[in-house]
């Protein structure tokens, strides 16, 4: 129950109405017995920045949450720890005296849920689908898994082409590349299928027939889903990320329990 | 439940852990229809300005209701209705395009409570104590109700003074004087009692004994409270106050239902 000591996590995203996990964080927080509230927070494109000044205000705010797409402007507005900055890209702040510390937990959680759900990445051919805030930290966290190949394709090549580099720099010897290519594992990054949103992120011919598929929008019937399945292809979806991260949130905002 | 497409309403204070009734705002939003939260907004003192300029980038933001001690700067950051140009203080803001609408509610709250509890002040003596931003509120409202004589006391003379001189200007002939009196309703709209203060707001002997106290602290027993039914009155404290102002709060943030 909401109550006057209780502190805020707020998730800041836009659009926003499409988020979910919020009796998942509700019941996580309330069991871990910290008194606080997980809630949206409806902040537009490039309004990140004075959101974050205005919140300095709040002294019962216990954390932010970024989402799509405000990663990459949370990751210029804090200290980053070492996985933010792997990926230049945070998705979880907390108020320090000095300003913001951030972190970013979608690689750790990506990992915890390919691993639940038995979607291989090591020796296997991986690609990945969006160069984005989310897709930078999946990239280095399936590096760490030494794929055979990592292709990085998003519609905006700089951004493709600059994470392909990141990567290899980070990962010397690993086969990075900014394109579209044949795969074992197929990840989707990007935002595409969101919502009510009924586009493949990809064509899908390209969808490996009995691969595996990980689709990081948090909807059990994406368009890629729906087809990955029909291909015969082991399946996930967002929702075991947002999970994984939920008691790693706990942890960064809240400490040892 | 709270969900993405959740609007705040964010009760801005400090301190802000003693302050109650997120249940009853919780359940009145519900029964209204109106997918809502409300969350307590641990807002320092002098920084109630710089908050609200984050707060624009809210945009799920319904609304922020002001307490102490944040009313008087509510009301100098918003384009007052006719009962905050009265008060001179703002209790409740909503967004508007070219900035902030304020109302104060504390007046029609407090007539709709002490009515409800059959505290007379029409024709009767009526002391009041706090000059703050309730109390401002609060005076008008007893005014409105011609008592035969209006007393403000407040430790800072120069706040019961001035408010004294604008309840005059308001209701012309109304005897008003800034002092401490003898009184038949006495109405403590100062914050002493909050928390666990356990100080009077006044010296027990100006408790007029079988007459009528309402205390604005949202506790039911204050001392001042536990005073006055030792000393037979009629008495009612803040949550009726606050529960009256809910219903006015849903109309004036979500409109008409």
């Amino acid at each position: 129950m909401i109550g006057g000591a209780t502190r805020l996590v707020m998730l800041a995203g836009d659009p926003i109405g499409h988020t979910k996990g919020y009796a998942e964080y509700a019941a996580a927080l309330a069991s871990a017995g910290v008194d606080a509230a997980y809630v949206p927070a409806h902040v537009p494109a490039g309004q990140f920045a004075a959101f974050l000044d205005g919140a300095r205000n709040l002294r019962n705010l216990a954390g932010i949450v970024a989402t799509i797409p405000h990663k990459r402007d949370a990751f210029a507005a804090c200290r980053p720890d070492a996985a933010a900055r792997r990926a230049g890209s945070a998705n979880l702040l907390r108020p320090a005296p000095d300003g913001w510390e951030g972190t970013m937990l979608d690689g750790a959680g990506f990992l915890a849920a390919v691993d639940a759900a038995g979607i291989p990445l090591g020796g296997r051919r991986v690609q990945m689908l969006g160069a984005g805030g989310a897709g930078r930290a999946v990239a280095m966290a399936i590096a760490e898994r030494r794929p055979s190949s990592l292709a990085i394709a998003d519609p905006d090549a700089r951004r493709s082409e600059s994470l392909a580099a990141d990567v290899s720099r980070e990962f010397p010897g690993l086969p990075v590349a900014a394109h579209l290519a044949e795969s074992d594992t197929l990840v989707n990054c990007s935002p595409i299928g969101m919502g009510t949103d009924m586009a493949l992120p990809v064509r899908e011919a390209m969808i490996p027939d009995g691969g595996a598929v990980y689709d990081i929008v948090n909807r059990a019937d994406t368009p890629l889903i729906l087809a990955a399945k029909r291909r015969g292809c082991v399946t996930d979806h967002g929702r075991s990320m947002m999970l994984a991260q939920v008691q790693m949130l706990i942890r960064y905002l809240f400490g040892a329990r």
